[in-house]
């Protein structure tokens, strides 16, 4: 990122200053420029050492940075875009970090005057906690991250979003954003909604005075930021639907296997799952990319 | 347990192991035997220092025994409920570690001459990993232990078998053997399920290459042993079905929500949940018993 002077996130939150402190722990030696309405979050940001300095607007500070983070909920994406095409300039690659792409890829394209040099991206990162308080330089570390360029991208601002993420240690993937909204929607959106509705069952059917480690690790996204969290799923909505729906064939299956005794059918069910997630573990161990805490929701 | 000079482990696995570990770390003054078909488990056991002597029968080591603990696997259980039987005297408590209370209470009642002293427990810890080689005397300290006795079970082997998890640290619970079925299928049995059909659904979909700690913890009971687990779900076929029934009443309400745009009702089901789990961590909290890591699957 040599061509790189200076770095506006909007949005300071987890995601926006761990962006920082990652550039930072990074030695990017260029500016960090904290943008976001909320004095009190810009400031927290600054005094984690994740921006060094701060604006209330985008507009502020557009003529001088080369490269735009936006890590605002994906709500407030279409008003943020619709800011940048306002000051944007030939030099500036914007990306962001939302969870879902084709909605912001279509917001990229109705407000940016040149969304030639608009590259999405996705690092697989997060955690249940939410704001600056929780930021970490290591968040992103050994985690994939999923760049989306259309076909219109421009290569250079492709290298420079990849540049970014893997500075911050970041294993990249490349996909379209179509395939990207619906590989998600089957591994962060879909756990993400079992765990609320697991919750909601347990409200109405009681039994927490018993409940252990199983319930609190597979209920944990649940403790996810809401209004954050259902913006996502009504922003991927379409994928999300037929991962639900693939879901609810899988427990139709189960059900039925179990109330009419095909309990080799039920040991089947089990033993392929186990397999598959071996697999998985394995690979991850492989890649040593195994998640070792409690520190993430993506 | 001043009148417990000899306790009988059945089944020398992760938790029969781990109950002979909490006893001798507590400081229990009497031998512990550990019984199995499997020579090496035993050994390994011994070696552990979780038992003191092996036997491959029951019927070698009863009569000086003031207390069982049947630690097999459910399918294994009435089988040893048996043996018991046969070699059963006035001076013995029998318990248990199953998961299910329902099969369990009636093969006691089908096999021993005197079922007022049996007295079936479910201590709720657990690992994913399986076997003695992942045996802790820690195991169960501060989970809940929930006793089951019925109208029947007479006091004294309720106060030995509740002294016996006290010993070990764990948090005891009473219920009925019906109340337990009910409440653990919806906080033990159907997380579990729930991961089971979630890692067979991504095999279906495909996505895994962008996978991270979200799908991590979600999915990870399905590492859970599978022959285990099958016979945790058919043992406790009704009340299993009646969660997977109420979890498919949520789903097809959030699915509906989605597909026709009643987004308040999304984010209000994301809302309810996060506030069901943040009280549920609460109590844990007041209580120091919020898990500390993974190493459970209760």
């Amino acid at each position: 990122m040599q061509d790189v002077e200076q770095i506006a996130i909007i949005g300071t939150g987890l995601l926006g200053a761990s962006v920082g402190l990652g550039l930072k722990a990074s030695g990017f030696g260029g500016r960090v420029v904290g943008v976001g309405p909320r004095r009190a979050t810009l400031e927290t940001a600054k005094g984690a050492g994740a921006i060094d300095t701060c604006a209330a607007r985008v507009g502020e500070v557009l003529r001088d940075t080369q490269l735009v983070v936006v890590a605002v909920p994906l709500g407030a994406f279409d008003a943020v875009l619709a800011d940048i095409g306002e000051h944007d300039h030939d030099k500036l690659v914007i990306t962001d970090v939302g969870s879902t792409k084709g909605s912001v890829v279509a917001s990229a394209h109705r407000h940016l005057p040149d969304p030639r040099r608009f590259c999405g991206s996705h690092p697989m990162a997060g955690s249940e906690r939410q704001g600056p308080e929780a930021a970490s330089a290591a968040l992103f570390r050994g985690k994939p991250c999923v760049i989306t360029p259309d076909g219109e991208t421009a290569d250079a601002a492709v290298a420079r979003v990849e540049a970014l993420w893997t500075r911050l240690g970041m294993h990249l993937l490349r996909m379209t954003p179509a395939e990207h909204d619906r590989k998600t929607a089957v591994i962060s959106h879909l756990p993400h909604a079992l765990a609320v509705l697991l919750m909601n069952v347990v409200e109405e059917c009681g039994g927490l005075e018993v409940a252990s480690t199983g319930l609190f690790d597979t209920s944990r996204l649940a403790s996810s930021n809401p209004p954050m969290r259902a913006d996502i799923l009504t922003a991927n909505r379409e994928a999300i639907g037929e991962a639900l729906g693939a879901f609810a064939r899988h427990l139709d299956t189960l059900r039925s296997s179990l109330a009419s005794g095909s309990d080799e059918v039920v040991f089947e069910t089990l033993r392929n799952a186990r397999r598959v997630r071996e697999r998985w573990l394995q690979d991850l161990a492989a890649d040593e990319r195994l998640p070792t805490g409690d520190d993430g929701d993506a």
